[in-house]
């Protein structure tokens, strides 16, 4: 069984493995306090460069912890945070962020995408309520880049939801668990720069992009939490450990390693998308990055499941789904021609 | 100035006034366990009648609290609760749910109401996703009888909602803040006993419908959480002069108070509604209870706010505004005439 | 049956349900924002003075929403607040503190009191363990005065722990559920500017002072958080009738009938406990205010329960009990002499 | 620099790594539904044996997040969870469980252990109050074995309390952080057998106990709540890759690593104890585990931090302080040697 279900079915990159062991027996200290967390942080800065002014960099174990945190050290209590309806946080995190006080105030979605306009319309709508003091008051926004369905923010649109924020005094929030394909991409416009340029707060993701474990948390310009760490800690998400993410980030940021992967899933994604596309089959969104959505009879789908690991994301009437086909770092090429063939 | 604002902007009817005058002074145990509450289940008992299975009437002082109150002691952590995006809970509670840890699942509204065909294909959709282990599980559908736009369910839609309910394993719950005014509605097809039977758990509205304060809390068949007094205590809510809302209870469910405070208010609002028909005014919906809410240009509002207090609900467009026109138990007929004279 | 159970087993003062009669059907905006919680604010604004500084005052319906409210508003997510074992958030309140996520930090209680002396050597500790990050920071002191056992804080100890607050960057706020009764107590030493320049937060109850509910909650010098409204509103505890409240608070502070009536019931009070003393029952403390606690033995108990409430406070081995006996507004001097007759 | 800091200065055994690098291509279903974590269940199963019933094995990231999942998951919102005030959860968790809604109820703790007979009273003496229902009800004891102090529970203990919880229907709830370390211990009582039968739900540490991350939650006689994945979800500690966990638990419980480890670290931190008392150093306690406590001059300490990297506990008086030396399962013997030399 060969599995394109998901980015995260194989364990780290080797280079990661290699250091792990390579460092194991170096003592070092708690809870990120160490030198491999400090090696990752100086190498995630020189990437972003300074020109966007201070950098503070933390590491947290998964993604839907990272959003919690974020979210939560950041809101005030009165305040919500605007998504996406097909946005992470407002479907797959069994209500994190409900669960941490706060309110996701869900917009449409446009094959994933908030719409700036739609953002500002509710922005502006909400201050013109007579009963605005009895509402929720937005305070964030949160994008993920590439979406849950695989697609990108243009610059224009990344503008835009920072002009809005400047505006209404939000924050923006990205969420990057799968950042490197975005970097990955041909058609991407958004360096780590320009990311760190318009974000108030991001993530780099690791778990899915090569590492074992562990999110790159990003904060611009002192929109850090104050005593972030005692609030990390009172979520349980203070690793004894951090080194296991200080060493991956370090290794991921060496060399343009965390690049290359996302590089190199595209590309083999890209191979599948043009085959899917040539054979005839109907892409749910035009994906430019390792997520690709495709409409399959089920009867197709059960076929491949003889030799193939796919995703049934959602039943589309009676006889046929959209179907999840994902590439990663560990995709092998003779993997993706075995798929192909059988399409 | 004349307010038609809302239905709060006067005190209480006369009869709980002297109710609370003339015991004043006769000693009673706190916390809700004196003998006026006591009066008043046992009246809310009676005009609920036995058939309908045990029934277990609290008090508490406002909507919004009961509302969290009641969402929170009911689901499991791991649930969340369907509503109208216009819902009460989901617009004009600041994110009370939200903040006491449980998602709104929002679904569309149909002037205030939610469709119970909408909810079957969201609880089914639900069960059908792969990854529904990852997502807020539904556990209860929120509905408000009357809605926020006046509106009512009929007994065929309230038995399609108990129908889903059963077959899903879902608690349902009637904000009932406004209930009086569906008693008092020429069209309500809905008895108390009827509510009784359909629901899980109702509440009984009195700061909108006469009282001071307070609402009457209805949990059928044993749906109260264990040790309910102490998980309204721990929400603030456990008033030590709780007799202040059995007064008010026992004077409501006496002689039919409660449900002539609804007629009279209701009859009130019909006047009204005619005379804006009659004279041409687009209604947004079709309300049979005591709040209207129609269409106007600004100059008009601007013009009727020298002499009367309407609500501005939200904008239209650049020139015109929804507008809310609320009777009570305490509007004045002659003040209706002027209104309509003025319109 | 005669209650000295407590000091809500009345409804209002007959001031208060006058001025509820006469202003029943004057019409008034919802939500705290009516003529009567202005005019209940300006009154007590004049009774603090202006000489410390900015002054907010807001109305809450109870003491326990009042001190979650107000603890959950003020601390930061890492920040609990320390208390006495004995103070009503660490003990009658069934959790609601940590329901609101924050730790009550107990220290050990002197007749109810905190020991400055033993909040310095706590804080100063914090500061120097390594793991503090770690820990819950403390943020703010919570007393009560009276406290749970009607004892009061002298103007020394008070101004100690203004001084800790001050080094250590803490919030002080005073509990004064029972306030009155310590304007009422011969030895009390704290004026209400006193209380007003030492602490940051406290409230004027009203539920125990002779009004049917309501508590006047004091923000001294802008220490009241943004949008505080709609924080009361998620906590479910802004009501639609807040003129209930300012109309209660305005009748309190018309004529010094705060201070009477604390007075008054200090004064019944004082000639229950010179009987205990003189009959040789033994005080638990010395209570300067209306709550007497002193140790009877059950079969005395049992033979006053003939005739009079009392509140059997806990067990004190296998024969006696601590109980308490408790005046108000309403405790009438006929009654007061039955009883010391009867010990 | 040599640490004796703590016991998670280094990355895995040896064995772990070994397997995490073989293992690494092997494609594997994420969130804990792997081979690798079915094989870890199954070996911890067999370790624990048929005899005590039905057994869930469940694996979280690290203890703070263990502890917060087990406590929200277990008790009902009314409940807190009585623990020694020196517990884990009491101390250096940041509030974790009061940010999640649960009083910590601190009893005074015995060389870092609950007493039984405190523990009786306390639960006592709760079902006696007259105002029981204003207070947060015990639902859990909180044991941590070793305790922070490395201290064990004695069998008869363990029975004892398990007695009061049957008693007074508690949950008992062993955190096991370091429970390698208590099966290394030459005067240890309670084997993991005897855990399963006496407890309701424990963890067997593993970060601190020679893994990466990790620890394994057990759940006896179907004391885990339902949808316990969606809860895990909601409090972000559901890892994608899941696997990295099970392969360390598989590893861990193969060939009796895990016991082996704890004998290991444990007869270093022996070495170590007898010289400190031969040298005459006072113990703070008598801990027959890893962790040692011992009153050192900061005079010596600052001496021995040139070469030596040990915890400054806490400050005792002017001159000294509470130092803590930790071993584990990289401790080398011949720095334990040069760490007695320099003693």
């Amino acid at each position: 069984m060969i599995s394109f279900a998901n980015d995260y079915s194989e364990g780290a990159h080797f280079n990661i493995l290699k250091r792990l062991v390579d460092s194991d027996v170096e003592q070092a200290d708690g809870y990120f306090h160490d030198q491999f967390c400090e090696e990752a942080r100086e190498r995630i800065k020189a990437a972003i460069g300074s020109a966007q002014g201070e950098v503070d960099v933390e590491f947290i174990a998964g993604g839907t912890q990272t959003n919690m945190i974020v979210i939560d050290s950041t809101l005030k209590n009165y305040e919500g945070v605007i998504a996406a309806k097909t946005g992470h946080i407002a479907t797959h995190e069994a209500g994190a962020i409900e669960h941490a006080g706060h309110k996701v105030i869900e917009l449409p979605h446009h094959s994933g995408k908030l719409s700036p306009g739609e953002v500002l319309q509710y922005v502006t709508d909400f201050y013109q309520h007579e009963a605005k003091d009895h509402e929720v008051h937005p305070g964030m926004v949160y994008i993920s880049h590439p979406t849950e369905f695989g697609t990108l923010y243009t610059k224009a649109e990344l503008k835009a939801l920072r002009s809005i924020c400047d505006q209404f005094n939000l924050k923006l929030f990205m969420d990057g668990a799968r950042l490197g394909y975005a970097f990955g991409a041909a058609s991407n416009e958004l360096s780590i720069q320009d990311i760190a340029e318009l974000c108030d707060v991001f993530y780099i993701g690791g778990t899915k992009v090569g590492a074992l474990i562990g999110e790159a948390l990003v904060f611009m310009r002192g929109c850090k939490a104050e005593h972030f760490e005692t609030l990390i800690k009172q979520k349980g998400a203070l690793l004894a450990k951090g080194r296991i993410i200080g060493v991956q980030f370090a290794e991921l940021f060496k060399d343009n390693l965390y690049f290359e992967i996302g590089k190199y899933a595209v590309e083999q994604a890209e191979r599948i998308k043009a085959a899917l596309v040539q054979k005839g089959y109907r892409l749910v969104v035009d994906s430019p990055t390792n997520q690709q959505f495709v409409v399959m009879s089920n009867e197709k789908y059960d076929e491949l499941s003889q030799e193939f690991k796919l995703t049934k994301w959602e039943p589309l009437g009676a006889n046929n789904s959209i179907v999840r086909i994902c590439t990663s770092w560990a995709t092998k090429p003779e993997n993706v021609e075995k798929l192909i063939a059988a399409l």
